[in-house]
């Protein structure tokens, strides 16, 4: 296949955007062969079978590399209590906070929450999506972490879309294991782990380090054992306070370290050393009122790659839309279009530590989005609107 | 036609959402003949041609109050260059500003701003709009105020929604009359009304009452030719500071004040006199990341009906979905789900003048949205996702 007559937004560096007006791609199979200025096509690919995409926009298709986009049940009820006036307390004796999601996750089959993820999947695959990360995190117990996963892994298999599954049993202390974080660590979180590695169901690692979940030191044990199956790791880090979970992460050689609100100048420059990715959050900051944006400037200085990501979850962001995403990013936190654009595209490939696909060109994933806009810019501007054209998924449309 | 098996959010009062479970709705032609709990439907309906709806939620047909849809060109460069570092002097040199909407929708023909509108009124329709406000006030000339109004027209002879248009040449002063606002207002402003109106192009009138733009007394001025044709009137007022806006508008009887940002009691308590609407506009609040945030506990302890807008325009709100709209009234400005829901159907529907629309109930027009949700506060609560199942437009499905 031959695209034609297309903006590429090819997001390879160089000027901005990577951009190439009057540009063309070449698809053989699953794989971008050739793309560049249509002036330019090498006349092996000339008899392609072509088509005119009337100048429209061809990005990267867009990539998700953060959800917890597998959950039981939703929190409609005490977002609504909230706001009636309901305090903390009352809240939790109405069964609310991340122990109802735990519970309801628990209680429901396979096919529910297959089901459920689906709507949220469809919602973003309308928006050019064709990768994302799955966390699990909502069991706490072995059988349902497990299930997560495995639930996790399905999606790709009923929908034209990736999934990479991340491993998250120290996402939170359950509720029978309260005040023995230690022993939930060690006699479940870890178990977990290694029977899901078992199982071929974990390409990565996370955990939540804040004061409301786990020390650095427990995430440390956790980490200690992905090492030695050979997992890459991640953390949700510095999000409400500063506990060196990035510096932690970092010295693991994490893929990415998320949210980081609280990140300090040090904390920045020893992910630059390591390689790690910031996966930017604005979903939760929006949805939690928080007023800390992360250090946008810290990270360009130092080179940091930022990525953006949904974080879809039940409590603090049930959020599923990639581009409102971009413009949250750009309005809350001061990223560029382009670099919104990078975050959901080749930034969020590296925090995946997925190097086959991001940008457009040569031997990369033929995973693209065509665009009725006639600046990339125009993705993160519009709020709540959709300007898809058409979404390419390993070379089909 | 009888929709049966559904929960319907009639919002007519009485119970939160003014709740039926197990509801049903019949319809004639375009009307609502009955709606109620299912086991009490008259046998006369009962011969209808039924549609089980599974359970699903009803809920009145979304109300856009206050869009400026039909506008030339987007500013999507202009958001691009104020997150590189532009200043205000550096974007207005670019021929940033609103400045740079009204050149463009001079420039563009009525199919092109027809063409434009449409996109954005698709998102709207997607979600299960039917019936929207279109203003005038990027012509800020006889012709092109006259153009708009006509392409708003327009929009409801090619989609299934219906428009109410509105006069807002009292937006801006034109740059052709920097430093000559009040000759603009009675050499261009009222004329253009006066010719607006004679061609039919006309629902109400709208001013914009802030430092950068009108003063009261000028707003009046083009309120006494409203009330002279017998036109409604609304008002942009109290979005940066507080100028007594909403009062004058109050006292004009008007159908709503929108924004009000600044508004103080002493308004609140006008209005509530008058039976005038509150337009809540957290589109561009968000945007233009204000802190300020409108007066709600104030509006609710007077009786203030509050109605929710996208405020969709080229610049300060780029925003085309009434739910995210629902959501940022909620998340930004603490209201509730259910005042978010009556904010974007029977409130709304005060706020355009429109007593045939807005709520579930006999003699009002059928139109309806039948959502994939359990309860009516999941509207609110999601982000960046459309669960609407159906869209019902004066009784066509
Ligand atoms: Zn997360
Ligand atoms: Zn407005």
């Amino acid at each position: 296949m031959l695209l034609t007559n297309a903006t590429l937004a090819t997001m390879t560096g160089g000027n901005a955007y990577g951009l190439i007006a009057e540009g063309a791609i070449a698809i053989e199979g699953e794989r971008i062969v050739w793309a560049g200025a249509q002036a330019d096509l090498p006349s092996a690919y000339s008899g392609f079978h072509s088509k005119d995409l009337g100048g429209r926009l061809v990005t990267p298709a867009l990539i998700d590399c953060h959800t917890h986009i597998v959950a039981g049940g939703n929190r409609a009820r005490e977002f609504e209590m909230r706001l009636q006036g309901a305090n903390y307390e009352e809240i939790a004796r109405a069964g609310g906070g991340i122990v109802s999601t735990v519970k309801a996750t628990r209680e429901a089959s396979e096919d529910t929450l297959l089901a459920d993820a689906l709507a949220k999947v469809d919602a973003l695959i309308a928006e050019g999506t064709t990768l994302i990360e799955v966390k699990s995190g909502y069991g706490l117990d072995l059988e349902t972490e497990l299930k997560m996963l495995r639930v996790a892994r399905r999606i790709e298999t009923v929908r034209p879309i990736r999934v990479t599954t991340t491993f998250l049993g120290a996402h939170a202390v359950p509720p029978e294991f309260a005040g023995q974080d230690d022993v939930y660590i060690d006699t479940v979180c870890i178990p977990a782990l290694r029977a899901a590695h078992a199982e071929g169901l974990v390409d990565a690692v996370d955990g939540f380090c804040e004061g409301i979940a786990f020390q650095p030191e427990q995430i440390a044990r956790v980490f200690d054992v992905a090492r030695e199956l050979g997992l890459p790791v991640k953390l949700h880090a510095e999000q409400l306070s500063n506990l060196g979970g990035a510096k932690l992460a970092a010295s693991y050689g994490a893929l990415s370290a998320d949210h980081i609100e609280y990140l300090d100048e040090d904390g920045v420059a020893a992910m630059a050393l390591a390689g790690t990715t910031a996966v930017i959050l604005p979903g939760a900051f929006y949805t939690l009122r928080e007023t800390q944006v992360p250090p946008i400037e810290a990270l360009r200085k130092h080179g940091v790659p930022m990525a953006l990501a949904t974080d879809a979850n039940p409590g603090s962001s049930p959020l599923t839309s990639l581009l409102l995403t971009m413009n949250m990013g750009c309005t809350l936190f001061r990223m560029t279009p382009e670099e919104a654009l990078a975050g959901v595209t080749r930034n969020a490939a590296l925090a995946l530590g997925a190097p086959d696909c991001g940008t457009i060109e040569e031997n990369k994933r033929a995973d693209l989005a065509v665009w009725d806009v006639s600046q990339p810019a125009e993705l993160a501007y519009r709020i709540g609107f959709n300007p898809l054209h058409q979404r390419i998924f390993g070379g089909r449309a």
